[in-house]
C-alpha cells in the first residue's frame, strides 16, 4: 500500500510544526504524596518536518501518547515520550502540550469544611537542537478587590474573579509540584476561593478580601516575587485577567522573569 | 440531475425539527429610532419534515435568510421570513432563532463620559399550526453584590459580574424595542454596568452596588415584576447566573411567567 | 450570624430553580463490567424555591455533591442525592445535571490496534410531585458521507465530522450502560471514528463511508428506530449535528419519540 | 481623589503588558473598493508598565479605541492609535489586538448564486523601540481532502472543513488588503467553501476537492508559496488546522517564513 506522506518534497519549506490537536487521552498523573490522579487529558503534539518530506505519520503520536494511560507522566516521561518521538519519526525537533483539569483539597477558613477546587493545569514538553526543557503550567482562580474603588469609596469595594496563570522553568533536577505551585499561586490574589463555604467562612473571605486589595499588576508583580524566592525556579511567566465586576471586559497584566 | 432529498421515506418518523445552524450573515435591525443597526447575525433554522420525505433542502434556507442583509429585521420581517419558508418548504412548520450583539450608549453616572456597552440578543421565531410565536431576548452583564457577605462581614461584601438574561413574549401588536428592554434589565442588578468609567463614577458604581445588595433569587423576582408591569407582556422567561467571586463556580436562577 | 436567605418574601414569585452551575468534581462512574472510572464531572444542580422563601443555600449542594468522589454514581445514586436535595432543603422540586468525559476502547477495523475515544455523556435526574426521572446522554463523533454529493458527482463524496446526540429515556428496573449507547450511535452514522487508525485501516474506514452516504435526516431516524428496539426504552431524543465540509455552518436534524 | 494607580512602585517589576481585553466595540474597516464595513470588534490594547509605577489608567484605553466607532481602521489609523496610547499613558510600548468577523461575496461556481461568507480577521499593531509593526491575519474555512486515503481506496476519499490562518508582515508603504488576502487563502486548499451552492455547484465542489488532495502540510507550504510571491509582504505565519472526519482530534501544520 502506497505511503503518499514518504514522498519527497520540492518546494523547500520546513514546517515548523505538524502534528495533532485536542486529542483526549486517560491520562495519570504523578501526586507529590506518591500517588496518582487520574485525570481527562488534552494532547497536542508536534514535530518539525524537514523540508525534502511531503508528510508526517499523525497515527504514530496517539500510539506513543497511549502509554499515558497505563503509566504516570511527570517531567521524566515527558522527556521519555519526546525522545521516542523523535526518534520515531526521525524529526529534528518535537513539542508536547498536556492539558488537565486537577483538584487539591481545600478546608473552608473558619468551619474547616474540606472541598476539592478544579485547576486547569499544563506540561510543555520540547525538545529542540537535543535540549530538553519541560513548562509547568497552572491557571488558579482568585478574588481581586480593587484598591481604587476601595480608597475612593465611602463603602465597598468591587471585587471579582479572576484567574491567575503561571508557567515555571526548574532547573534540571528540580522538580515543583503542581501541589506547591497551585497555593503558591492562590495566595496572590486579594483571597483565595473555595467550593464550600459556610457563613462564618464567608465572613472571613469577605473581610479578608477587603483587607488585602490588589490591581492585576500587584498580583503580577507579586507572583514574580514569589516565583523567583522559590529554589529551582530559573524562569517564569504570569498572567492575571480579572473579568471586571463593574465592566465587561477583563483587565489584565502579564510579565515575565528569567529564562522562560 | 436526479434529487436525492426529494425521494419518499418508508420509515415512518418525523424529523421535528431539521435545517442549518451556526450560518453568519450581516443583517439589519431597526432601531427604536427609526435608524438601522447593521449586526452580524449567528442564525438557525430549520422545518419539521413530515415521515415520508427523506430530506430537506438546506441552500433554501440560506437564499430566503440572504435578504435579511438588504432589509432590516424586526418582528413583522421575521414572521414574512417563516411564512416564505413554510411555502418555498411546504412544510408544516418553521423556527428561525437570529442571535447577534447589540450596542447601546451609556452615560457615566458622575462624568457623564459617553461609552457603548455590547449586550447579547436575540429574535426567535415560530409557525406552529398556522400561529406565529415571537420573542424577543437579552442577556444583559450586571453587577450583583451578595446580601448574605454584607449582613455577616464588618467591612466589605463581594461583588462579581453576572448576566441576566430574559426572553419575553409580547401581544400581537405591541413591539418592545431592545432599547427598552435592555435599560429595564440593568435596572435589576446591584449597579448596572459601563465600558468607561472615570474615578468619580467608579465611586458611585461601587458605592450603589453596596447600597442595593441582591441574590440571584432577588434579581428574578424583581425582573419578572418589572417586564409583567410592561403593557404588551404576555409572559417572559427570566435567568441570572452570577460568576461567583468566592467559588470557580456559578450561582443561578430561573423563572417564568404568563405565556412563554 | 443572621441568615439573610432564610427570610420570607412577599413579592409572591417561584423561583422554578436556583442552585449552582459549572461546578467542577472528580467522580466515580459505575462500569457495565463492574468497575469504576474516574471522570472530571462537570455540575449544575437546582432546587424549586417557593415564593415565601428568599434565598435557598447554596453550599449544601456543594456538600451533599461532594459524596460522588467517593462513591460510583449511576442512576440509584442520582435517586439518593435527589432525595437528599428535596430533604435538607425541604424542596418541592430538584434537578441534577452532571457531564462528563467518558473513554471507550475502539479496535481499529484492519490493523486491529487498541485506541480510547472520548465521548461526552450525561446524567440527568429529576424529582418532581415525588416522581424520579432520569435520562442517560451520550454524544457521540461520527462521519456522514452526503448522499446528493455521491449520487451527482463523478467521483468523490464530501464527507465530515458530525456529532451525534441521544437522550434515553428508561423504564424503571432497566439500565442501559453507555458502554452499550455509545456503539449503538457510532453504528448509525455513515461510518464510525477511531483516534489510531493505520493505513489498512483508513482503507477501510474511506470506503465503508462511501459505502454508506447519510444525511443528518436519516441518521436521527435510524438512531430512532435502533432505540426503540431496546428493550426498556421508554422515550428518546436524537439530534445529529453535521460539521458540513462544503459549507461553513452546520446541517441539523431532531426528532424525538415515546415518554421523553 | 486620590489616584491610587498613579502611586510609585518598589517591587522592581516592569510589566510587559497591562491592559484590556474582551472590549466589544463597534468599528468600522475599510474596504479595498473605498466603502465602510461596520463590524463588530473584539479588541485587546495593552502598554508595558515601567517598574515604577503602580498601575495603569484602564478607562484610558477605552477612551482612545471608542474613536473607532466614527472612523474607518486601517493601518494608518491603528498606527495613530498606538502614538496615541504611547503619548497619553507615557509607555515605553503599546499592542492592540483587532478582531472581527468579515464578509466577502462569493458566487458558486455553477449556478452563479450569490452569498456571503464570514471570516475571522485581525489587525494587530505595536509600536516597540519607537517602530510600528502592523500584522493582517485571516482564517478562513477550507475543504481538505486525503492524499493518503484516495490513493489507498477503491472508492472515494475522507474530506473535512479546515480552518487556514495566516499573518502577514507588509513592508511599509505596501498595504495588504482582506479583499486579497482572504481568496489567496482560499485557493490553498482541496476546494474553497460557500454559503450557498444548488446541486449543479455541490457536484463541481466535490469533483473540485477529490481531484485535489491535500495534507495540511501540503496547505501550508502552497500558503507560504503564494504570499511570498506577493509583492510587499515581508513575512508570515501559517497555520492549517484540520478537523479530521474519521479523528475526534485534529492534524495541524504550521510554517512561518521571513521577518514575522
Amino acid at each position: 500500500m502506497k505511503d503518499i506522506a514518504s514522498e519527497t518534497d520540492s518546494r523547500g519549506i520546513t514546517i515548523d510544526r505538524v502534528g495533532i490537536r485536542d486529542l483526549h487521552l486517560p491520562v495519570q498523573i504523578k501526586e507529590k504524596d506518591g500517588g496518582y490522579a487520574r485525570v481527562v487529558g488534552q494532547v497536542e503534539a508536534s514535530v518539525t518536518l524537514p523540508d525534502i518530506q511531503r508528510g508526517t505519520h499523525m497515527s504514530r503520536f496517539v500510539d506513543i501518547l497511549s502509554s499515558w494511560s497505563k503509566q504516570a507522566v511527570s517531567m521524566v516521561e515527558m522527556e521519555a515520550t519526546l525522545r521516542r518521538i523523535l526518534d520515531e519519526f526521525a524529526a529534528p525537533a518535537a513539542r508536547v502540550l498536556l492539558e488537565f483539569k486537577y483538584f487539591l483539597r481545600k478546608t473552608a477558613p473558619a468551619s474547616g469544611h474540606i472541598s476539592q477546587l478544579d485547576y486547569d493545569c499544563s506540561f510543555r514538553g520540547t525538545i529542540q537542537n537535543g535540549a530538553f526543557r519541560f513548562l509547568l503550567g497552572a491557571t488558579v482562580p482568585i478574588v481581586t478587590l480593587c484598591p481604587c474603588s476601595k480608597e475612593i469609596s465611602d463603602r465597598g469595594a468591587h471585587s471579582q474573579r479572576a484567574m491567575l496563570s503561571a508557567r515555571v522553568n526548574c532547573a534540571s533536577g528540580t522538580v515543583l509540584w503542581l501541589e506547591d505551585l497551585i497555593p503558591l499561586l492562590e495566595a496572590q490574589g486579594s483571597c483565595e476561593m473555595f467550593s464550600l463555604l459556610k457563613r462564618a467562612d464567608e465572613k472571613m473571605v469577605t473581610e479578608a478580601a477587603y483587607d488585602n486589595p490588589k490591581f492585576v499588576e500587584d498580583v503580577v508583580r507579586d507572583t514574580i516575587i514569589a516565583l523567583k524566592e522559590r529554589p529551582g525556579v530559573i524562569g517564569c511567566s504570569v498572567e492575571c485577567e480579572s473579568f471586571e465586576s463593574i465592566h465587561n471586559h477583563s483587565a489584565c497584566a502579564y510579565a515575565k522573569c528569567g529564562d522562560i
